[in-house]
């Protein structure tokens, strides 16, 4: 099979699963999507799952890129974590809820990629938390496990809470309130400064 | 049977519970610490569970009580604030973790009503935010409901977590800077410097 026509495959049905949710989205949906015949979608890939679990590499690689581009544009730690935040909430603003509960409901094994997946970005995140303790931006006395931690387990909170605030209250409502206090509160006076100037410089 | 012995056996038992845990202490050694047989301490309460709801019930008097006595003390919401987290604070270093743990899993009956208080103490704190933004000590622009919703989350991850994050780290430590992040990131700069300010006096 052609390289090029999985890619496609790929970038079609990661599409469809974002916007739509991942339950609602068929193998046959897609095959008719991409114009092709469900017996050549399964020639590609064997099951749901596996088509599934390409979409959620494709999402992260593409994310690794972009993140590249921001740092290349960004000069400091807090710079870079709202861009990177602002980048993320671009994202979400077209990715239905379903997407991430359909994720963790109906495909635990693709799933569990995406959980390793966040380990290895609670990693990089420490960096940056360290990164702007040197820069001043960050205030010193925070233990960065702990920090990191709280953030990730609020975000978690977030995707797979039923909880009634959640119900009331949009996905991104309390996606941003999550971020922005964080951010202001791990921030030293210095860091609360910049923050302000940003969120005025692009009206986030 | 004595009111005054009952509220004794309740003090002590309450005593107990929080030094030591709830599992750990038998219907046996607190008839034993208070001196009286065990047939006498089941007179007055017919079971464990029962004792140990008028112990949480008892635990939450002292504090509504507590906390009256630092409003007529306090001059603002995040002064209030802060020092009803330093009381906490002094309450949380004498107390067991598995205390919380115990409840939870072990009586889930007077959890409920330990779960039910909480919602009554969400209002009392929404009041205490919208008081904090007339005070312009707290953002105006946030969501009372969704910030409050998230402080609680937190700290009941604390409590129920079984996290490696959770293992590695002191219960206080994470509660520190749960509440410390927390209150500095819905601070407005005025806010801010107030809490810097208390936190340099206090040395908390």
């Amino acid at each position: 099979m052609d390289a090029k026509v999985k890619e496609r495959v790929i970038r079609i049905a990661t599409d469809l699963f974002l916007r739509y949710g991942i339950k609602a989205i068929t193998m046959d949906y897609i095959a008719g999507q991409l114009g092709m015949s469900k017996r050549t979608l399964y020639e590609i890939f064997k099951d749901k799952d596996s088509l599934l679990l390409s979409c959620v590499q494709h999402v992260d690689e593409e994310r690794v890129k972009e993140v590249e581009e921001i740092k290349k544009k960004t000069t400091n730690s807090i710079e870079l974590f709202l861009s990177v935040y602002q980048r993320s909430l671009q994202k979400l603003r077209c990715t239905n809820q379903n997407y991430f509960s359909d994720l963790k409901k109906y495909h635990p094994s693709v799933f569990v990629y995406y959980e390793a997946n966040k380990e290895k970005n609670l990693q990089n995140f420490i960096m940056l938390l360290e990164q702007g303790m040197n820069e001043g931006y960050i205030r010193k006395e925070l233990n960065v496990e702990i920090i990191s931690f709280l953030l990730s387990a609020q975000l978690e909170l977030l995707i797979k809470s039923n909880d009634i605030y959640l119900n009331k209250y949009s996905f991104m409502e309390v996606f941003e309130t999550i971020v922005m206090n964080f951010v202001r509160g791990i921030a030293t006076p210095k860091g609360v400064a910049f923050i302000d100037e940003f969120v005025n410089r692009n009206s986030i």
